[in-house]
């Protein structure tokens, strides 16, 4: 029996749910649509003191591009331009940002694995950008391209995820510089969901765009979104040249840009959660704007990177409870704006899958939905804040993505007569476990967590005594065992390695190492 | 450095808070004001459907009251009794309830320490029950009166925790039927915090109050709650004698009762969520109507225990979707009917302190949070479905609740102007850990989890790779090396002792076992 794939569908007989039981599915949930109510912890008035604390800082402090182009670009559209600087006032950035679209359809190349992002719609991405895994041996250590296909093969199989992501590790096995043409074909490969583009460099981003138009095909670029690049930003309030010169190259294609100010609350903002807010917020406006300079009308994200620092280490941590206030802050901003918006979700500080992850994950998890984010990404696997990317950890935060999306589902009313009848049919000190109408929906009523052990302290010690970390890796095991490659047309296939080939002669073995998180 | 005691008070100069990191602060945080956003996830006409199922069941199917002196009280106060089927009209039962106070001061021996409960006010409560602990060494064993009171120590010096609670795990080593005097003289004496009252039995439940008549004074307890009783009922629909016997014993004395249904959705309630909650709606609201039987205007408790329960073992599960919506649907019919309301926090039914758990136990807590719960009771330690108390969740819990309590405190605006001149003052590309704003307000400004490690691997390899169960038993023995205990009046002390003595010379050292949840 497999992860989060037996507690689907509330239509269907009793036989097709018990092949359910029998059959594991890995069918994709649909796009998430989050019914919870949002928590808004800001009134109207909250939201135009940030508004306006953003609008003062892009007008009056400034926003510093480093990119003769872009600065170029901004002289073009009105902005005040000095050196490196660039004023934007708050008529142009508000008249800039209105012609984001404030929903798209995002793409796959299975079409039933589209996905809806924007207003109450959401996906579920997992992690990228690790330098390390922790394996199915539970081993630390460099990835390699067969570490990434793994990853991408179990995000293809896992329910609640709706995207292969790109580089989930980072495979050490192939040179930097042509390493994006090798994720981006093990994205494409091994999954039919969507996937996202590497923005590791402006050329990069072209050989990835390039290779969207071979899947794809140009003219279903031009009216559709089919992948997503991140762009980051260095905060406090800077946005560089290989970035901007990503986003350029896929905002030209219609392609939606995720603008993410990274910020570590306290070092790179203001030690206070509305200031931090206000900085992040002026800092994704200015790149959101500059989308529609590129190209009006182009899809694009809402983005950032957030934590607040440790101050022993300085390292970011994650699940505290500023962050969760960040989430909710941001979610109400953009919705402001009508931009779909993107967060991270199910981050752990932790070392190894310990209690700690465990807390750290969950408490992450459960502010992205009661934000209401769109574009949920680091959904799987991310620990030690982002240093690894655990096969354990993977599984396991798939599966509570599914519990989330079933949380974010709302009641179900539809039985709620029939079941009452069985209170009266019951009546007082009687158990419900043989009624028809709990033989009928206990399967779909409740989410049955499978790599959570609930059996009583014999029996677990009569299995083994296996925590957590080792079933999840035996799931995984089970998992990979049972993949099945989605059939990818055989001529576009071989005009993705031609493609990657020639690209790999042109290139140069050498290059630097880009992260983007 | 300890817990979770730094990261408090916004108010207070810079030298009041470089004292906070120097000596650790024990001191209670008052009670908690969630001004979260509360998950309303029933619209008005979803409220009226379970309130209106609950009234049908009601009157229609009836409550069974397994007990003559409570069927004598309804038949008095004008309800259909037949044998032990007592129907409930729903006038009768708004009539009831109505008396029910909104909220209360819930009175400690040191009156710092009392504890606003309704509305918006709540408060962390920890784990009772256990007939296992892990114990500092994590190994599972039965307890002593020793662990016990090493529990209320722990309980007196976490911040977060708001009462010793009782019985937080089952003094093995001391007769059952005496056992409720050493369990709540021990509440007493460790801590001068609120704690809970035993209800094993009616006449425990008389000893439990003659006991705060000596700490309190009978005058006190006529106008004040000092204690708590947790009476569970019998899902489905039955209130038993022990139950029933013990809740008259709190509510003549004017002692709050938390009505308890005892839920475990799918067996003992049909297999829906919202007619599990109308069915434990229907339970918990009779039981609350008997509390106004027995004396109109005590302060009572709308309660439950609520879990899911696993097929394959058919143990209670926690953490999962459906039990975080049940606790958003009671939060709205407690509000609805405006009585103060109980729910559990921070559940695991993991069998070791591992990922399973904190994933469980912050799911958990962050639905409580949300569904605006008054008595947040198993606040900290309660893992494998209850069966153990552990000592490292323990501690990591309450760091938990202090977070949680940062969450829900809001945000903090009064430095807004001062932080966002910081911006300017940094400007692009710079860092503000110089800037004096950054020093003056850091260490308040954003929570560090001291039971979390976010050093690099590097330097936790270095520092002996401590996963985060060692970490908490390290810091649960610091805790208990600085123990101090607070002084209760001698005379009173004595009291109590000669009391204890004289009741263990009249009760037979042999009893039955009674666990309430």
């Amino acid at each position: 029996m497999t992860g989060n794939e037996t507690n689907r569908g509330r239509s269907g007989g009793r036989a097709s749910r018990r092949a359910m039981r029998t059959a594991p599915d890995f069918t994709m949930l649909a796009g998430l649509e989050n019914k919870l109510p949002l928590c808004e912890i800001m009134d109207g008035a909250g939201v135009e003191r940030i508004d306006n604390a953003s609008m003062d800082i892009l007008e009056n402090t400034g926003i510093q591009f480093r990119d003769p182009i872009a600065l170029a670009d901004w002289k073009k559209a009105g902005a005040k331009v000095v050196d490196e600087m660039v004023y934007l006032d708050r008529g142009l950035v508000r008249e800039l940002i209105a012609s984001i679209p404030e929903g798209f359809t995002y793409r796959a190349r299975n079409r039933k694995n589209d996905i809806k992002l924007g207003g109450r719609h959401a996906m579920f991405v997992p992690m990228t950008g690790a330098p390390y895994l922790r394996d199915l041996d539970d081993v630390r250590r460099n990835p390699t391209l067969d570490d990434l296909a793994m990853f991408h093969k179990l995000s293809h199989m896992m329910p609640a995820l709706h995207s292969s992501a790109h580089h989930i590790v980072e495979p050490y096995d192939h040179p930097i510089s042509q390493r994006h043409l090798r994720i981006t074909y093990s994205s494409m490969k091994y999954s039919d969901k969507t996937f996202m583009g590497m923005t590791t460099s402006p050329k990069n981003a072209e050989d990835v765009m390039d290779m969207c138009a071979i899947l794809f095909g140009d003219d279903v670029m031009e009216q559709h979104a089919v992948t997503t690049g991140n762009c980051n930003g260095n905060s406090p309030l800077v946005w560089d040249e290989t970035m901007l010169g990503a986003m350029r190259a896929f905002s030209r294609r219609n392609q939606p840009v995720l603008c993410s100010p990274f910020v570590l609350g306290g070092a790179n903002t203001p030690a206070s959660v509305p200031v931090a807010v206000a900085q992040l917020n002026a800092e994704a406006l200015s790149a959101l704007a500059y989308t529609q300079v590129i190209r009006k009308g182009a899809p694009a994200i809402y983005g950032h990177f957030l934590s607040t620092v440790s101050m022993q280490s300085g390292a970011p941590m994650a699940g505290t409870p500023e962050i969760s206030q960040m989430n909710f802050m941001i979610g109400q901003m953009a919705r402001h704006y009508k931009v779909p918006w993107r967060t991270s979700n199910t981050l752990g500080g932790a070392k190894t899958f310990d209690a700690q992850a465990g807390y750290e994950s969950a408490s992450t998890l459960s502010a992205v939905m009661h934000s209401g984010a769109n574009y949920i990404w680091h959904s799987a696997g991310w620990n030690e804040a982002g240093m690894h990317c655990s096969v354990a950890k993977f599984v396991v935060d798939a599966e509570q993505c599914a519990m989330a999306y079933r949380l974010a589902e709302g009641l179900n009313w539809e039985d709620f007569d029939v079941a009452l009848d069985a209170v009266a049919d019951i009546g007082p000190g009687g158990h419900y476990l043989g009624h028809q109408h709990t033989q009928d929906n206990f399967q779909t009523a409740f989410f049955m967590p499978k790599l959570f052990d609930n059996n009583s302290i014999e029996q677990w010690t009569a299995e083994g005594s296996i925590e957590i970390t080792q079933r999840a890796l035996n799931h995984a095991r089970n998992l990979l065992d049972m993949y099945e490659e989605p059939k990818l047309d055989p001529a576009k296939d071989e005009e993705l390695l031609d493609f990657i080939a020639r690209r790999e002669y042109e290139i140069p073995a050498a290059d630097e190492l880009n992260q983007s998180f």
